[in-house]
């Protein structure tokens, strides 16, 4: 798969569970179970620790949990390597769920495809059990607002 | 657009909020916030209460929040067309984001554009606010389970 | 479904296809099969005129020749609402093929879900055959790049 | 990148380009454009060598020749791997458009996220020019008849 060699992240995988943390509230009495773990050049790697609460009928984790894991590895993505402006938003996400998952740690690796001034494309494969079979594939888009510059702050 | 006439729903609302209820525990605690308020030939309207927990930063309801609608829009139309099978499960689910949505009732008009024996797929507007805007709109899949034959069962 | 009621397209279907042809040469050669036959405030129709070069195997019109009717669906859209800007580009179009279609005239019924200042998105129910049956169902988004305002080309 | 080492390609690229060019009619006067270049357990690699013909407005290939191409990576996957059974049918197939493309040839490397018994998932990354970047990701679905048994045709 090609490479994106030229990102940079700018934030650890430290400082954007606490920036999430901070600006997210809602998320917080989750926090525990949605965290970045891991974060590089081009990408990062997220996870859900799936317990009782993410299952659906059938005994497996429930597509808006995966949906939400997706979408939180676009987030951390777009923090890291954009800035930290929480107001980035998802335009896009388009999630294929091909195996069912038990509760359990769930990873998530997220590559960006594309980082513009004003979007930002990613793909995540979403893994789980003993043999890392993908269970979830998802591709979105975040939009990145115009950034306040400095100066007209001042 | 295009009518599924020919299909005809085997649940009504009530039937089906009860069904999701009974099959879908995790669900419960969240039962006050999303809710089928209609069963209609071909598709049906489900609804989201939107409250503080559902927003994200900048204050609009989240992307997993709709997600979630949208997926249990397509669930109540698998349940109500296709037989209370609760083991139909999202293989698909592609969600845009157009306009920011606020707390309150949030409704998702939900239609089959297929209903085949193994596979349903259907779309839907979600649109919220006094003037009804569309905030997001989806399209998705799901794969209905060989039903089993009364033969079998005897 | 929510319509856009406060859209209002700046050119006729005539004018968009004329500019079409002037724009997209290499569309000329094909140019009696795709064409914008309606364009109304929020949306347009276009239609594919499916013959014998349209078919894959099985004798059913092909998933790239309804692509394409959907990509020029929200093509004909942008052009006639945002301003006759060739360089607008499909950023993401997501796609349902939901029954086999047959040669013969092919409609797509195309809706704007959000006109912003540099993203269109839009969705189209792709319908044929005597009963108007959906034959595809497709979501996009375009990418509409920055006008040139007249006074700095002053 | 998750591995689906349990797969096993059935025919090779040179297998594959045969079969397309005799069950694929429509293709053959297109190709020289796109081919099978490689075929490997759980994936293969699909070219599209971009002329004029494949240019939109701004010199770019157009979304409908990358779709084919996304398409076409499915196609040879399902047709390797599930068995040359040419009436497989593209349900769904989500893509992204990241970069611009010029003429030349244009790679895509396309990965079996899951092969089932009626379905078979797949993304591909498409990548272009000297460096090799993204231009465009999609992933898709096939639906696989259901196979039939030898002694029905006896």
């Amino acid at each position: 798969m090609a490479e994106q060699s030229n990102l940079k992240p700018m934030l650890t995988a430290a400082e954007v569970n606490a920036l999430m943390e901070s600006v997210y509230p809602q998320l917080n009495n989750q926090f525990t179970f949605y965290e970045a773990i891991d974060v590089f050049p081009g990408g990062c790697t997220v996870r859900l620790n799936a317990g009782e609460r993410h299952l659906r009928p059938g005994g497996t984790v429930s597509g808006s949990s995966l949906f939400t894991l997706a979408d939180i590895g676009g987030y951390v993505c777009v923090l890291s390597h954009a800035g930290p402006d929480a107001l980035s938003v998802t335009t896009n996400l388009n999630i294929n769920f091909v195996r069912k998952a038990e509760a359990g740690p769930i990873d998530g690796h997220c590559r960006i495809l594309k980082l513009g001034k004003s979007l930002m494309v990613f793909d995540i494969d979403i893994v789980a059990g003993p043999d890392g079979h993908t269970v979830a594939h998802a591709t979105g888009t975040y939009s990145i607002p115009p950034r306040k510059s400095f100066q007209s702050q001042a």
